[in-house]
């Protein structure tokens, strides 16, 4: 804890010299394993304005290759993303496997200090709380290193520096009017980063350092990272075990039990597809405005109807407002983070809807039947997932999830026709034959998750897709609901 | 041009729909043979506020399957976009091969408007009409379709087309008052443009459609970009022929004359290193205030020492305010698009400092040498780099360029060390030997780079390092050097 912290001894200058240089060599020679092993290991430095967070960093990113680190700043985080959630920054700067990354600041900083300016309240304070807590564990299960360091001085100390840096022209403009309020506030500082580190030091645990002692602060923080780099790659990439939390999960039928035979006649059709796009593009405007975001996810068998149905619903919108987001198999620099990065990633800004063709529920589908993750790893992903989706409704999205559905003789029928209509060849492929065969493991996987991640929050809807029109309306019509529900609680949460 | 412009005569509503009916058909069977050919397709709509540009990308898109295109918008760029040079925006959003980018307004309505509104001078105006017209031709050379379309309105319709927009709650919104500056500006912005389209439209033409026939205009769109990506398709992927431009080239010796003897005394080091280190740390503030961009290029022969070097330089530098950029092998999703794209995404912000480790000038080398490009794609390369690197100077930037040089002994010492050292073993790979077997084609190849590139603005600098401490001291001044004459110079533009 902060308040009852002790300040360390002096200690002699050469004695700490010799033992930085003894670390720094082991810290060189720890990094061809590092790559070996593909370890990757994210370093957060928080503490108080002018502690030295930036020469701490320095110092620790000095004896590393170029190529294998990186160095991020709250500081340099463009206004823009304000517009995205909370997390975002952070897991967009998650290091690849084998690299380091080192955050000057982060999710502390940004959190206590909107709160003592009450520009956050209590409840989102409550909530960030426990998605750093999600996103540490999340990585750790991931087989991160995570390493959080807190760089702490006292009131006086702090008073000194923030001068010397304000005599020198040259420094000057590094004391933001934000430092000189913390220093004004140095109790209340105080007392929210003790809370904050009692509160998200369960699964990660802190490590205060004496910022007051400058070498052995650094000569403090090269032995803790070379000490929990050598324990993981001693133990090997941890692979973290499923548990489960109590999430408000809905009732999902089997899929065998979905009657398929919904269809619609073709003249109400394009009646109801005429209403409904009209309804949605005014839905657009108003979301725009009211700058709620919006992400449709997309999954369904092979020639189900996805692409058409997507198309569908994209026709009405403003291009300028939505984008369509296609899922491949991942890229290396993917791969090499953890699973949920890419879609971290490529989430739309408040306002804008973002339409995912196929989605992070490949992890408990492809990736577990095909074994590009462990068995641990996908049965965890529930669990993730379900909060990463609690993550963004909790921002204000409206996450709505579509299994598109048909059965497999109308996929046989599709492929066939595929098969036989050359403009159609391109979409067929041998993989959706191979596929095919593994129709009944699919559906098991298919079941479980529909179980499993059903939550009120971010309901998935089984749509009926052996008519495609009927599936097309029917999902219009759950996207325009969910819009106006959306639309109209934040009218009344406006009119509080 | 627009003001001799006639507007066209009212067609038949029938015949209209049957006719777009049909090329939406053609577009629709196009789609499998770019996506087979691999063409990139950019599509640029300008015109005036109100003229239905989002409308008319909506047409065109309603029938691609949304895996291949993506739409963009200089509405949603964010502000943070400002501080990259002017084309950032528009490089970055180039698509992939394969696939289509809608811009719905962009270079030349930035542009304009800036100059109206006197935000850019004279001079900044004609730098950006010539990095367009650069912009344009690399993408034409790079086998790129580019489809530029005006939609044009006249002054009474805009003004009927925004009031319709202002007088309903739920579109005034999209009315700015960027647009009813414009309509009140309406000659002179019917000027600018016709001045604009005028300067470039020497390599990629203009199209301009009439926007108050909205049926026409869409019929007409479909039809020229059936008609260009046909071409396109028909001609087989197009690779530009080399030309040479008129740079201001400094001489520069050949390698083989390079005397690489010079070389430095341990002590002398020490107390040079830290002295330069020292400057460089304050000049890094200042450039930091100053908001000037930094990008510093390393190549060199394997061993050299270019990971040294880079470390000395990166050591002072606060961690905040620069990047190192590692230059490894192209990402599948980099390959597919034009070979600048990777460095133009890169880009250091203003009054930040990037390092790259390896850079563009591959092409000219391992690209060249190994065959994974033409003959005219690397020999026009030296042209398009030397325009790349003067947008980035135009755009205030220092741009310094190091070839860190050792004769081939020094390499072979190096490499056999690393060989017998365990903890170096990692840094020596076999393609650093089958590397070495080519030094005669790579001198080749580096002596003519040399030649072509060294431009005033962005100049190379020969480090002789087969004394490593000697290179590092000799770089280091180099930079400190370069960056107070542009401390000096910005002191100076400040003054005038």
């Amino acid at each position: 804890m902060l308040k009852n912290f002790e300040r360390k001894k002096s200690e002699d200058k050469d004695a700490l010299n010799a033992e930085i240089k003894e670390i720094r060599e082991k810290l060189l020679a720890q990094q061809q394993l590092i790559r070996d092993q593909k370890l990757p290991v994210l370093v957060l430095i928080e503490g108080w304005a002018a502690a030295g967070k930036g020469t701490l960093v320095k110092e620790l990113i000095s004896e590393i290759d170029p190529r294998f680190y990186n160095v991020s700043s709250p500081a340099v985080v463009p206004e823009s993303e304000e517009r995205y959630p909370f997390l975002y920054p952070y897991f967009s700067a998650i290091p690849e496997n084998g690299k380091f990354m080192f955050l000057d600041s982060g999710w502390m900083e940004s959190t206590v200090r909107k709160y003592l300016r009450h520009e956050i309240t209590k409840e989102e304070y409550k909530r960030r709380v426990r998605q750093v807590n999600e996103f540490e564990r999340q990585l750790r299960d991931g087989g991160y290193v995570v390493l959080k360091i807190f760089l702490h001085i006292d009131k006086d100390e702090q008073f000194d520096r923030l001068q010397d840096l304000v005599d020198w022209p040259e420094t000057e403009w590094r004391v933001t009017p934000e430092d000189l309020w913390q220093h004004k506030e140095y109790k209340r500082f105080l007392e929210a980063y003790d809370e904050f580190m009692e509160k998200t030091g369960g699964c990660v645990p802190w490590h205060i350092l004496d910022g007051s002692r400058k070498k052995a602060a650094v000569r403090d923080a090269m032995k803790l990272l070379y000490t929990r780099i050598d324990q993981a790659l001693a133990a090997g990439r941890y692979v973290g075990e499923p548990f489960e939390e109590d999430f408000p999960l809905q009732k999902m039928p089997k899929l065998k039990d979905v009657d398929l035979s919904p269809a619609i006649d073709g003249e109400e059709y394009k009646k109801e597809l005429k209403k409904l796009q009209k309804r949605l593009s005014e839905l657009h405007n108003m979301i725009y405005r009211k700058k709620i975001p919006v992400i449709l996810c997309y999954e369904g068998w092979d020639a189900a109807g996805k692409g058409g149905n997507i198309r569908r619903v994209a026709y009405p919108l403003d291009p300028r407002g939505f984008d369509v987001r296609p899922i491949a198999s991942p890229l290396p620099h993917e791969l090499n983070r953890q699973y949920l990065w890419r879609f971290w990633t490529r989430l739309p800004r408040t306002g804008h809807i973002c339409i995912f063709d196929r989605t992070w529920y490949g992890r408990v589908m492809v990736e577990r039947l095909e074994g590009f993750c462990t068995e641990k790893d996908w049965q965890r992903a529930y669990n993730e997932i379900n909060e990463f989706e609690r993550q963004l409704t909790d921002w204000g999205a409206v996450v709505l999830k579509f299994w598109i559905h048909i059965d497999q003789e109308t996929q046989l029928a599709r492929f066939t026709e595929r098969q036989n209509t050359p403009e159609k060849q391109w979409k067929i492929t041998d993989e959706d034959w191979r596929n095919r065969e593994k129709w009944p493991q699919y559906e098991v996987a298919v079941d479980e998750m529909l179980q499993k991640t059903s939550t009120e929050n971010a309901p998935w809807y089984i749509i009926e897709s052996n008519d495609k029109k009927y599936a097309r309306i029917k999902t219009l019509r759950i996207i325009v609901d969910a819009l106006e529900k959306a639309c109209d609680e934040a009218f009344k949460r406006q009119m509080e």
